[in-house]
């Protein structure tokens, strides 16, 4: 391999790899790979899928690693391929508001150079200052303005795509509307790289974004807090975020930077509204009054830009201040907004049944929520019972008409909650498509779906499911 | 099959069948149905599926026929399934903003269900007085408000589907956000019927429809009003809708309903904007000021609301008008928006070039243009004329960095178009994912892609292409 690419591409030194071995979601398993590739050309991912078709090895492609199900993990004796020296933006064409982008481009990045040109790029994941397009295409990421403005999804308009049988294609188009054909651009995302090698992402802009106003209510907790949530949808208030962040996350906060959040609220209700002028006075007006009358403790709209930056800034630091307690297993259910309520009733109940801590964060105005089970290091016993709250957490987001990931994907650590939503109808319609984009199993094998009748499958298998 | 179905649900006389035997498409070839069958329900649906897969018999779904590229023609000795006794809305959630509907439910029926609740489902075919969701959803359907909302697609949460395997399969989901898989339901949406038989639909909807301003322009030329559509993007104005009507068009509702439009324009462009207050107001000027700089003869903001309806009236008027005139082919072609007077110019070349009449209406703020070729009946030279004009036409789009079809599907009649389109390496990925959902066949053969290797494929071969 490392004759077939330019000098410098491919990593083989052990200490070399240890960075690109596994993603973020620190319960699940990842293995040894042979190679961490780095290529700079579509030309040159065309030729590692080549040779990794001829000797049938597993690619295993990946963005910056912030993702939280194990998709970019790598497999023993597959070929990681970075995008990192992949990350120019290509071209921002302001009149028909598009972006073509390499694969490794930074998401905060690319807002910034499209609010050059007057333009915006919504998708926001809370990795943004890190995380890649290609890696938000490959797992459809979320964020927290998707709750008006969609997610990835809504704003791929092409794809550049290496396929499983080594042929450079475009899927999807430039133009504003198009129906040639099945919508494979679709298909390709959110698909974890396991239906082909994402080398050049084309995006649909919007106009620079409006200034939004802020709402905040305190709550005495999560569940009064999620019943506001519930009040906001009913009423019909479409707010650009709605963030839950509860008491756990709060003290885990202030215990890192003391911003004295958790003396004020069990739990914090952060809303956004950006509709101009006076509709936009009386959605914000709406929003309290939701809150008000779900019992909140206290509401109002922020009238301090900084204190209101202050409170998002909090919420972005809720994962990492509580990452620093110990290791973290990242729930990403989603539930119909109605359903807010009582799934953070069942969480609570799931918490005290296992004897566990689980903070809440949630993009609530999505129904999107993200417990967060914390184990003290080194407790194997507390680690076991996380998991059996993690299974018992996603029946839950099932039962109540969800669905087990919002926005994180399933990689490894959704694979067996995936069945379960899906069925098996559904799981060999995705058998049949896998087997059709990569016929002989070498893209990614083992996430999202197992490949079925290959020599690939094993792979896959040794290290599926939780540890 | 009569047998295995209820009494009165399938129709096997040829004097009853007429009427389900081809759509709108006038030019696309179709076949003798072996029946005609009116399900009434899933299982239904299901029993006819599996008994199509037993005696390997092709199944062509239809909606209401308004179809423009021939998908829901019948194929000889097929089954035509008609979905007009599955007709419920079946659920209408506010606080979720979502609905349920049986495919045969009629899109205004849908618009009128929804408005009662405060709700809007946006995407506005020019059919939708007659057209239903299962045949919008097949066929990705586009309309005026595209521009701003988007099409079908953007609003398609979840799908209920039989499989070409004959299995009852839920895919997509009730909640905000999902990515439990790969996206099959958006696979599914605008693949006319040929990898799976929708027979229920959940779609997204919106908050009620902000009231809307409309600016009109008069130009002395489509190209002229082209230069003004690729201005108002340039300029970063994002209309609810853009029309363009052309003096042919224009002449020939004048010629029907004496509106006196031809007299005053060569070519009217019709802008709608629903930004609300000051900002709403400042774009309606904007776009006056973007129409005038491309030459406008005559631009305004209308003050008169039965005036400008009556105007977007002449331009749903259009279409019927034309075909009083002689058979028409319709093209669909979307090009980028900077394109659009190239595009305009090259179509009036090749109405000279090839001595036809071309009228032009246009989603023009889309790039999404309808040249409409008229033929005197029973002129057989000009009818030969007329396919290679079209296809000339398809290859100026694809020339521009357009595509074949921006709404109406591929059908029998881009079907060529689309493959020069898409090049070898998409047409083989969209063969392996037919093959893999349909793999007996059964499922519109000949539609969208041929099918590889199996019998459906000369019973497909005999219609496709235009006659």
């Amino acid at each position: 391999m490392a004759e077939a690419l330019p000098e410098g591409r491919v990593l083989t030194a052990p200490e070399s790899m240890d960075g690109y071995r596994h993603d973020d979601a620190e319960w699940a398993p990842y293995g040894q790979p042979l190679a961490v590739v780095r290529p700079r050309s579509t030309a040159e991912v065309r030729t590692l899928v080549r040779w990794c078709l001829e000797h049938r090895v597993p690619l295993v492609p990946r963005g910056a690693g912030t993702g939280l199900s194990g998709g970019a993990n790598a497999l023993d004796g597959s070929v990681v391929v970075s995008f990192e020296a992949m990350d120019r933006v290509l071209e921002i064409d302001a009149g028909e508001r598009l972006a073509v982008v390499q694969p490794g481009v930074v998401n905060d990045d690319l807002r910034r150079a499209c609010a050059e040109h007057g333009l915006w790029y919504p998708p926001d994941p809370a990795s943004s200052p890190w995380s890649t397009i290609g890696g938000n295409v490959a797992t459809n990421a979320g964020g927290m303005c998707c709750v008006k403005y969609g997610v990835t999804r809504d704003y791929v308009l092409g794809l550049e795509v290496v396929t499983g049988g080594g042929e450079i294609v475009r899927l999807g188009r430039r133009t504003a509307k198009g129906v040639a054909g099945y919508d494979l651009c679709s298909l390709l995302v959110g698909s974890e790289g396991t239906l082909g090698v994402i080398t050049e992402v084309t995006v649909r802009l919007r106009a620079r974004r409006p200034a939004e106003r802020t709402v905040v209510g305190h709550f005495d907790s999560a569940v009064a807090a999620g019943e506001a949530v519930a009040a906001v949808a009913a009423a019909g208030v479409v707010p650009s975020a709605l963030e839950l962040v509860d008491r756990h996350c709060l003290a885990a906060v202030d215990a890192w930077k003391n911003m004295g959040l958790s003396a004020e609220a069990d739990t914090v209700l952060l809303g956004r509204l950006d509709t101009p002028g006076a509709a936009g006075d009386a959605e914000a007006e709406l929003m309290v009054d939701c809150f008000r009358g779900a019992g909140a403790t206290w509401a109002a709209v922020s009238t301090d830009q900084q204190e209101a930056d202050a409170l998002f800034d909090a919420r972005r630091l809720a994962y990492p201040a509580l990452e620093r307690l110990g290791p973290v297993l990242t729930e990403d259910v989603c539930v119909p907004r109605a359903k807010v309520p009582e799934m953070l009733a069942r969480i609570d109940r799931t918490a005290a049944a296992h004897d566990l801590l689980i903070a809440n964060i949630a993009h609530a105005g999505d129904g999107n929520l993200h417990p967060l089970i914390i184990t003290p290091p080194g407790d194997d016993a507390a680690r076991a019972r996380a998991q059996r709250a993690f299974e018992a957490i996603l029946d839950d987001a099932l039962d109540l008409g969800g669905t087990v990931t919002g926005e994180h994907g399933v990689g490894l650590l959704k694979r067996r909650g995936m069945e379960r939503e899906l069925g098996p109808g559904v799981l060999a319609l995705h058998h049949a498509v896998k087997t059709a984009l990569d016929p002989h199993g070498i893209l990614n094998p083992g996430k999202v779906v197992g490949v079925q009748g290959v020599t690939a499958e094993p792979v896959g298998e040794t290290i599926a499911g939780p540890v």
